[in-house]
């Protein structure tokens, strides 16, 4: 099968992983998913590059050298590496705690959330409907792959969600108990919501609200970095 | 004076403001920089607009309608103002503590920085070259505007920096004490690498080497996100 340099569209079945880090991480976590990998004649040398024809050779997966393709795809001048893989699902684990977003729209942040949540132990990621498409490779990228690690899941509403995973739900509001005075109990979930507006207010019903203390010099925490220290209070070793 | 719609370059004397709260934020915390207030003809009604039109009133600073140079210098649709102002020099306050960043080249990543600074009650961010330019409008949008509380300075190398700062180091690595064990001293510095490389290996004899504890499934948390970190850590009241 070959591939065209046409920039990838959320309806199309397969994406792809652009350098040669990301294509590690797909090679090594998800290879029954890989359908080719193309590599730029610039890093037949690299190790990296070394590492994922090896791969590959294990995996029985077809590489190519394509030059245009990956420099029309990549826009850093030194991309060695860009890993197709068809498109797939994932279940989340009814056993394990959650990161839930709802309708997150920035690709960086959602991709940085991967990669943070997998630095701190998290693997399930609930998404809730409006979202970005996390097969987006912008979203791959700000992951580094970690993606590939991380079983994601849509849902239309909260509701159906919640059907699915009865636990102890954390919305992530500006108003609540401090975070860091409070023991989470498992199985649980952090709701946070979207970038701009923030959860709705019916969120102050559902579960126990929790807050982020922080000064009030400014309106709310980035996204990403809220759910950073989220995760990372419940990651680290206790005092 | 009027101003062009020519997109911001490094070499100007003057930079700007995109956006009703990040031009908000300059009226209010750097009225003395601001040159002049562009307004879209679409926004004289919006609440922001009024509240913008009377800081402008009070500090005596010029307001003109303008809706072709905002379309052009803002990528969003919704833009309504965009505040131009002189650039200007800070110093770092020798009393407080501060966050160093070496080399950072994200845009996105400094101004996160600098709004999560606030959010956790630090003013000063000493910066050392090669670096970002602070000034840029992505910056400022990053930042949300905090960059009009931040005082920064740039340094040619950390010696210079240190020369003029005597103080307790804390370089952040990937190695060092786990950082929520240890109980930093004031006045300190939380010393951070660049995006891609981190800190050298210069840094382990400059100070405590500190890290956050992580899973070893990621190579290392994107750079806001463990500035974030440690910023929260160091402000939450401690249970």
């Amino acid at each position: 099968m070959n591939f065209s340099s046409k920039k990838y569209k959320k309806n199309f079945d397969y994406s792809y992983a652009i350098g040669v880090y990301a294509t590690i991480e797909l090679l090594t976590h998800q290879p029954s998913r890989v359908i080719k990998i193309y590599i730029h004649r610039k890093g037949e040398k690299n190790k990296g590059v070394l590492k994922i024809q090896s791969l590959c050779k294990i995996n029985n997966i077809e590489t190519e050298i394509a030059d245009g393709l990956i420099e029309n795809l990549s826009s850093s001048e030194n991309c060695y590496a860009v890993g197709f893989f068809k498109k797939y699902q994932s279940e989340l684990s009814a056993d394990d705690n959650h990161v839930v977003l709802d309708s997150p729209s920035d690709m960086g942040n959602v991709g940085t959330i991967m990669r943070t949540m997998l630095g701190f132990g998290f693997i399930d990621l609930a998404i809730i409907r409006p979202a970005v498409d996390i097969f987006d490779p912008k979203v791959i990228r700000a992951s580094q792959g970690a993606l590939f690690q991380i079983r994601s899941q849509y849902f239309d509403s909260f509701t159906q969600y919640k059907n699915l995973f009865s636990r102890n739900y954390y919305p992530f509001m500006l108003a609540g108990r401090n975070m860091n005075e409070l023991a989470l109990k498992n199985p649980y979930s952090l709701i946070f919501g979207n970038e701009g507006a923030g959860l709705s207010h019916e969120y102050l019903k559902i579960g126990t609200p929790v807050k982020i203390p922080q000064s009030d010099k400014i309106d709310s925490l980035n996204l990403s970095i809220a759910v950073g220290i989220v995760l990372y209070e419940n990651f680290k070793p206790h005092r």
